[in-house]
């Protein structure tokens, strides 16, 4: 993060830039107000809270499922959408600075979701904005949204088998180096008390001393296993994450040529069919990928499309959060609507 | 189309895929919600009816016309539309599934619009969502909402001359072949009764005769003629369609370098300058095109234009019934505008 | 311009192509207009005036900040937006005229805002248009938006000082030759009384004669200075424009490889730190960049960024103007909001 905005506390006519921007209590807070518009995010009513309210979405790298939810969580708060994609942003192009493209772009918008390849950049942008910003990935750095979506996901999927993400194991399995969701989520879960978390990466992908030592310093255990079935028993969640085949050794390449990250097989030996399976998707099912099987998709556990969407629940949270609505307001604001959203066979 | 959905009739809460879908009287109850929501298409009222839901529209290949159709379509009915172009959805580049995406994206929205270039992914694509999606055109496959609009367009244009589709003669023109509208359109209208085709197509780009077959084991007349004023004599509309050069033989292209498939002459030639003239559209204006000329323009029986603008009524029709809002609930949120939509000299 | 179209005064239902559309009268009513809605643009209250409008916005070349603007003016409006950018229109690409893309999608909207990097082929896009078209830039040939809200802010800017337009200097440097912007200006602001223009351009960039004879033909003088801080002194605002390395000479490029075209040093020199500074923007910020220094940005008289802000009350009073709607809609139908729209530390 640039030195140029301090990461205080997530509130009204704040940035959203880093998962460290957030306490227990902040992030309670946060969880609770995503659920609390759950019916609007599953299109059981209408609301207009939003009412004449400008998202600027700027995507100077392509995440369309990032955009898509943000997008879409705005929208069905009732607020409105303009949207500028791609790697070229022309002004920039021509020598614009960060600091001119945010200030003009400011004037236009009531918030803005910035998504950059470079680390910091976001935040750059945020210093020169005229209003709140949220940071939907910026290279290696932050996605804070989507550790906020997995902390969401994880309490609702650990409620519903009546257990607590305070003292659950997870195990975390794939690209623990580069994977910046894998950062920020220990990060989150930090918050939490006596997480244990077991890793499992493949050969010169393993986790960041650094990211270790901060869930340690916090109380929590990570163990390092040798084998995904070992990292998987008894865990109470698994976590995968695609392992980009670029970053993989010729000899993991080679070895892992037809297997998978995580599959059926794998969960039936370490006993565990029934653990809560999250991905951040998305997960590549091509036929030399190293990455969660399509073979565990009907297993009862299976929450990799909850934690997608989810996103809208805690993506509506953030705007409502930054923008001071609360939920009298958005009550207010809510209606029935006269369209079906289901789907008939 | 793929076997993974069954092309059961197109109702509330169901995919729009083909034009198999529909049966007479399905297809007279869709038109009958077009024509009726003409006030809203035309701008003199507007409808807050679909407040709140949300369109994707997915164009895994490039279609700005028919994209821009559909998302005006539901947003004159008061919903909100979230976009996504181009030929890389950043998630399948990685790898990621027709089937994770379709379940992804439409847990954001109410219904999908989705073009893909290749035949039967749109299918795919439904068979993994959790809400509607529309077929807006899959390769050489089907793209049903043209057809639709072509047949409005006959019934409001046929009508407007005290004629009917049932009975009505039909020149067809152009590329016979590798065309999905005319094949689409032949279908549909061969829930009509005794039709008669008369078909003109250069060397080698001629009507397959499974597509014949339909129609004739339907009751209608197929005729092939060696001449467009043939085909064109004794006809009620003239369906014209585009030949690209790059389908076209060595021998033709030398023949028509300079040539129309239509033009004025031609129809004063077969005494017909009266015809109705229909085109799906683009048209190719460059000047060593075989198309449809643009000397037609100011002919009493020029639709081209009536086609795109019908497009809106049929496409709205379209998200009414598979959002199973009826006639009621559009008049109930249908109301004056303070604003005027005309252009003055 | 092309000669398709005659350049009527601007008004409800009519193209807003250039700046020639306007005398005196209608720039000021269009200013007023453009003022009274300063509420709703700086998001104090929210309107609703422009619901069920439809704006498409089709950008031929990319131009991201205009487009922004424009859309976040419709939209804040009540209106809704489809947009389509980048050089390929798929059906164009087919060999789609002009005049088809503009019949097809005016049907779909109900005002148009183009984007094109060819002189008068905005002009031809009206000439087929059934519903008003709006100039976003056409090559080297008009943006008479941007002149509008150049000329409101320094309305506004000079107001805030005691002074008026009728009677005040202005210096404009750079790019004197290509910049279409600044002739746009100089027309516009020939609407005034006594402007005193002083100018200041690299070799081979200076003014047209053409332009500077229809200023003085108006009553105005014309004044070309050797060096900015001739020019600058004295004025009351300095108009800076972006010289585009390419255009440069050999000579300029290297006498200027790491000099400003306008910086703090030359403002003091000149005796007139004070000055109100504007540019069309974007900036070039790069190190080897000829253009406005940003060491300035933190003077009183900066106004680079209010004009990008006052774009968006200028291109609010465009639609409300053509699409026929008073300010007593306007106001009827603006309300409060509750969220927030303020950045806190």
């Amino acid at each position: 993060m640039s030195a140029d905005i301090p990461l205080l506390p997530f509130e009204q006519g704040r940035h959203l830039l880093s998962v460290l921007q957030f306490d227990r209590q902040g992030l309670q807070a946060l969880l609770n107000l995503a659920k609390a518009v759950d019916p609007i995010a599953k299109r059981q009513a209408v609301c207009t809270v939003l009412d004449g309210a400008m998202l600027c979405s700027l995507f100077f790298e392509p995440s369309t499922r990032t955009r898509l939810s943000f997008e879409s969580a705005f929208l069905r708060l009732g607020g409105e959408v303009t949207t500028t994609t791609g790697f070229t942003f022309s002004s920039m192009a021509k020598g614009e600075s960060i600091h001119d493209t945010a200030r003009v772009v400011s004037g236009y918008s009531d918030v803005l979701v910035v998504r950059h390849p470079e680390e910091g950049s976001v935040a750059q942008f945020a210093a020169a904005s005229t209003v709140p910003v949220v940071n939907a990935g910026d290279g290696t750095g932050e996605h804070p949204s989507q550790a906020l979506l997995d902390v969401y996901t994880l309490e609702s999927e650990l409620g519903a088998r009546g257990k607590s993400v305070d003292g659950c194991t997870i195990a975390i399995l794939g690209d623990l180096k580069y994977g910046r969701t894998v950062h920020s989520l220990m990060k989150m879960l930090s918050l939490y008390e006596h997480v244990s978390f077991r890793l499992f990466a493949p050969p010169s992908l393993e986790l960041p001393q650094s990211v270790a030592d901060y869930a340690q310093a916090r109380g929590h255990s990570v163990t390092v296993l040798d084998t995904v079935v070992e990292a998987v028993s008894s865990a109470d969640v698994v976590y995968a994450t695609r392992v980009q085949r670029e970053r993989m050794t010729e000899e993991l390449a080679q070895a892992n040529a037809k297997g998978d990250l995580l599959n059926r097989a794998m969960l039936a030996e370490a006993d565990n069919l029934g653990v809560v399976i999250m991905h951040p998707l998305p997960r590549d099912s091509r036929p030399d990928a190293y990455d969660l099987s399509t073979d565990v998709d009907d297993l009862p556990g299976l929450s990799i499309f909850k934690q997608t969407d989810n996103g809208l629940n805690v993506r509506m949270a953030i705007f409502l959060t930054t923008l001071g609505v609360g939920l009298d307001a958005v009550t207010l604001t809510t209606k029935q609507r006269p369209w079906k959203a289901t789907l008939r066979p």
